[in-house]
């Protein structure tokens, strides 16, 4: 399963893919940044931001897009930019007909380092140690893409585990 | 002038287009909301909301576009939803190569009404008296997109006018 990660931002938007399934090594695909001035009119970024989604999805052909959810908790001054940024790479996941997830940034923390309270350096740290990289993917929100695509194929494989031995308990209950 | 005025919200997205100049009586082009469905997801909500912009900017073909700014104040179970509608309508209008102008609550408010306070009956009031109409619009989403669309007529106006003060005055220096 190809997965892609957004970190969503105006000024810097994560996003990186991985290939993989639960119990197996995972495999980079590829990581990077859309970004957009922090000068240019609000518009301007978020057809620039729509632009880069599109670029990328094109490029990675994902099987998923995993985004960031978003909550009002955040940094109050970028809130409203990071929202809409992340609005826009699901709606180009959806126009697609990808299955689009949200996953919280403390699951996400959770599933790569154990803790849900991880810092930005122990995430990179992970990432970079399930990829088998030779150094720490940079800005901090390639990383924290890549992260979110690992925490959903991971967490994909959970949900699909879980439907597997839930149709196979029916299966029994059925026969006996 | 033809402006159209988006109250964002992925529930309710009030939409209203009026004709109009400073200082001449203002015309009703048309009122309405972009509905989707709570039950649905979060990307079939936004790629709703994309289409029925889109229909709308066709329908109308408006010469700017003006849509509220979201703070993150406002409803907090609500906020992100209304942030990512907005981007939506700012991001279709963009795309067009139209103007968007943000206008916060209280400045509608205050140019509509006199006070930056208002409630939404008063608000509903005036658009009803400014448009001639025989009945408020319903719901308040779309008499707010009206709002919103007159705000800009009158605040484009007096920019326009002081623009032109200005330039006069920098030929007057010119001249002197």
């Amino acid at each position: 399963m190809r997965v892609m990660g957004v970190d969503p931002g105006l000024t810097r938007c994560g996003v990186g893919a991985v290939e993989g399934r639960p119990g197996a090594p995972l495999q980079l695909v590829a990581v990077g940044v859309v970004r957009t001035g922090a000068d240019e009119e609000l518009g301007t970024r978020l057809v620039g931001i729509e632009a880069g989604i599109e670029q990328w999805l094109d490029d990675v052909r994902p099987d998923a897009v995993a985004v960031e959810r978003v909550f009002s908790q955040h940094n109050v001054r970028t809130v409203m930019g990071t929202a809409q940024a992340a609005g826009i790479a699901v709606l180009c996941a959806t126009r697609r007909g990808l299955p689009v997830a949200l996953h919280t940034p403390s699951e996400v923390k959770a599933a790569i380092t154990g803790s849900g309270t991880a810092d930005k350096k122990q995430i990179g740290a992970m990432v970079t140690r399930l990829l088998r990289l030779t150094e720490m993917p940079k800005p901090a929100d390639a990383a924290d893409a890549l992260a979110l695509a690992i925490c959903h194929v991971w967490r994909g494989g959970a949900q699909h585990r879980l439907a597997e031995a839930l149709a196979r308990a029916t299966r029994k209950d059925a026969r006996s």
